[in-house]
């Protein structure tokens, strides 16, 4: 089992014994996707590019960046999971079809 | 070096051959996630719960979801990337801190 | 009538007669909001900030902004309408309560 | 005066008395737009259609509802007086393709 879809069996399992599987539907884990991808960009939506850099970064706005990033991640696995979509392949052809579409 | 690692480092190389890395500012890229995100969000807008039963799903609507989320994840691991996130940790740190939060 | 509740009874009659109220509901609309402040998002995405100059926009972005713009309005006035808020009224108390949030 | 060049004109004097112009970019102002509607896309993300009922929602959910479309009015609005936009010729026009895009 790849790592990804040993996080996807964690949340499967966290979901399921919450009784939580009624609310992780397609349409609600899509919306729920895109709060939590708002989340994150709003910890950059008033900063300059420089205040931006990796390096400026604020400890508290890095700790924020990665919860964001966890909880974006966490519902982009759940919804993949749900539709029975092998993430992994989807980045891989995705890649493919980039490097041909924007050759060098 | 872990899956997410992997897919990171070709990333990394996509952007630095096409020279792209002065795009993908942390600003930039939490902005491309959101509206991937969004994109995402927009298969299912006007479905009704039914419709978005993951057997229910039109093949184009698949083909176009397993797209979109292809996206939503390369953009993701790039910010996790320039940020210097450990998004696996990240995940993991999460539903740590949410198996206190949500008991069964 | 206001200005507001003009186009609002524009909106509505406009969905009404295409029998589309059943797929307004509120949380369809604020779905459909996301996603087309996110494809207004998207205009800026890779820009820097002086390519963001209104006297710099390409007049194929100006124009895309000019159309994206009025998707978010139209979206946001339907909802509003749905609900059965006075959004004239909902922004003016929003602008009393960030006066004292935010004192000069 | 319109109603809308109205309430832009106070809100681009609210800014001016905080100097808060110099974050109000167009790409500030759209990444802020979205950040909002995500909020407000929130409060419905886990909720059934029913529970979406106008009727159905809780005064609290209510409440939120409204502060959450004056913001997206609020930034919307602040966004095209800095990009020189007239809203509402551009959701005038919006509607009239829409006629003739989705005929009766």
């Amino acid at each position: 089992m790849s790592e990804l879809q040993d996080i996807q069996a964690l949340l499967r399992d966290f979901a399921d014994r919450r009784d939580w599987q009624q609310f992780h539907t397609l349409k609600n884990l899509s919306t729920a996707l895109v709060v939590e991808a708002g989340e994150l960009a709003e910890i950059f939506q008033w900063k300059t590019p420089e205040e931006c850099a990796p390096s400026a970064l604020l400890d508290e706005d890095r700790q924020r960046l990665e919860d964001e990033c966890a909880d974006v991640a966490i519902y982009l696995l759940r919804l993949c999971d749900v539709a029975g979509i092998d993430l992994r392949k989807a980045v891989f052809g995705k890649i493919d079809r980039n490097e041909r579409r924007f050759p060098v």
